[in-house]
């Protein structure tokens, strides 16, 4: 496997060709997105995943929706519009980088106040480019920002897939992995296997072992007992939705880590892009965690029944993290570190 | 399916009947124990688990295994003996049950004094069948001893399996809880599902819906958010090997939840009975985890692939939790509580 084959999507002029991550890595399938509904069912079917990829494919699916409507008067066309955005708001209730997308591409078409629909498709396509372009910049400058928490000589904990696969370039927290090991550092990276659907398992170690980096495949029942054994030098994670007090949602499971890392005084950073912070969120215990279907638990990646038929289960896509458990938080504009809501305002006054 | 089938095994005379726990729920399959060999295969593949089960299967194997030297001189029938013990401890290296049933069936032989090698036998199979028949009385005990710790109205968090398929009764953690239903206790239990052999989702969850106590599944990392959501009144799990300092062993990802019961503030206690407690091991630091294959973490229940073939793993069946996370270690004898090390041995001292 080549790492360029470490990529979640490409856009083909008229569809986005969508690598359906459902199947890794026993199998790999593209599959060809033509519509708002083929990129609803996509991301709702974690065919792609990871909040900022869920972004850009959102703005791609956007853009997909509209095109049948080129037609129409330009009040009509953006009352579509709003239903198309709200449509793909709802696929998935509690990343940021969701309605970070759908936003930015509603202001491009407001904001170039186009003639028509004709012009106002156009500048969709091009506002997803742009965010689909920039979210690989953004990645780049994420991993040089956050080099400096990596040692020479580390083992990183990670948790679920924070890589090119979840993002339009090299990723977050495996983003910062790659180039901490491509600039020759000594890394290697325990993978979490991050059930119930096992993004670890099956992404994260598939793109490790393809870039070349050293992995082991821990369930994520086993990490207390190594950072226990002094094992883990960094805990390092990406984030789905950051709130304006720095607390965050990511994939259930992460705040198991976070009170791990903390009573075994173990690093604990979070990689995101700024498009992950949602300062409207005042803190996270606020955010919207989306519960998917129990059978998600009770039988693995849909094959393998694991219980008694019809056991209830709870499954939380994601759980919160609060700020006193994150030793800082990455991103491309530079490190976060405590206090956090206040450095975050900081950030957010210099944007604006 | 009637409670009674809640049995891990029967001695039917001239073979022990065992019920294969690595096929449920799916399947209900028994399988023969015949001899040592039998008894060892059973206990390292895993039909038959549980530490105190262990120790029962193990007496009666090695009974099995004596069988076919009885016409041995006593001399050389008990080199044999040595020589079946250290086979039959070798299949499984860190619970203590073990280790005290086998020590149990020697000591049978040699406190009888028996005239001749049939003679031994018949010492060996009373022991066996008094070691079964006690771990059913010190499941009772063990049940009512810890009445004081599970409120009228409780939500409890258990882990693995410690029910009537772990024990020769109704268990330990899963008997107290069991207990706690019958005489009318308002009990829920979240049971996680324990990876990698999933003895949560398959046995435990099996177990409580047999019983009709309210159950609900969940993976192992979404123990910490429902914790976080004070939704979790008590964390209560078995034992496999206690040490004199009152730190103990368990299935791997006991040690998680007991740093985040602490950091919750939620009770975490250990049921198990004084069998499972080695006086001779210092701390819980110096109890030999048993490392199983890397396969049992890459392949789910040996049938369902979930990373890239050959990828490295870490798979210790086992995690040790030290004695300042533990709210009490709940015996027959009575609720030991801080300070564990003296409490512990006052307990033993009071045994001789």
């Amino acid at each position: 496997m080549h790492p360029l084959a470490l990529q979640a999507f490409e856009w083909q002029g008229t569809y986005l060709r969508l690598l359906d991550q459902s199947r890794l890595p026993a199998e790999i399938v593209h599959c060809q997105i033509r519509s708002a509904v083929d990129a609803y069912n996509a991301i709702t079917t974690l065919k792609v995943r990871g909040a900022p990829a869920i972004g850009i494919t959102a703005a791609y699916g956007l853009y997909l929706g509209m095109l049948p409507h080129a037609h129409l008067p330009t009040t009509l066309f953006l009352e579509e519009l709003e239903r198309g955005i709200a449509y793909l708001a709802s696929s998935r209730r509690t990343g940021a980088n969701l309605s970070y997308a759908l936003a930015r591409v509603r202001a491009a078409v407001s904001d170039s106040r186009p003639a028509d629909s004709k012009a106002m498709l156009q500048a969709m396509i091009e506002c997803a480019a742009a965010i689909h372009r920039e979210d690989a910049q953004v990645c780049e400058r994420l991993a040089k920002k956050g080099e400096e928490v990596i040692p020479s000589s580390a083992c990183i904990l990670t948790y679920c897939n924070t890589g090119a696969l979840a993002t339009g370039g090299s990723g977050t927290a495996l983003g910062l992995i790659r180039r901490a090991h491509e600039v020759g550092k000594n890394i290697s990276v325990v993978a979490c296997e991050t059930r119930p659907v096992l993004q670890g398992a099956r992404l994260t170690v598939w793109e490790l072992r393809t870039l070349g980096i050293d992995v082991c495949l821990i369930c994520d029942n086993m990490a207390a007992a190594l950072m226990q054994a002094r094992k883990i030098d960094l805990v390092l994670v990406g984030a789905d939705c950051i709130a304006a007090n720095g607390g965050f949602a990511n994939k259930v499971g992460t705040y198991s880590l976070a009170v791990l890392a903390k009573y075994h005084h173990v690093p604990f950073y979070v990689a995101a892009p700024v498009s992950s912070i949602d300062f409207g969120i005042i803190t996270e215990q606020s955010i919207v965690i989306e519960v998917r279907p129990e059978n998600e638990v009770r039988m693995i990646l849909g094959k393998l029944p694991i219980t008694v038929p019809g056991t209830p289960c709870w499954n939380p896509a994601f759980d919160v993290t609060p700020p006193e458990l994150i030793s800082g938080i990455i991103t491309e504009r530079g490190i976060i570190r405590h206090p956090l809501r206040e450095n975050l305002a900081a950030l957010k006054s210099s944007q604006t």
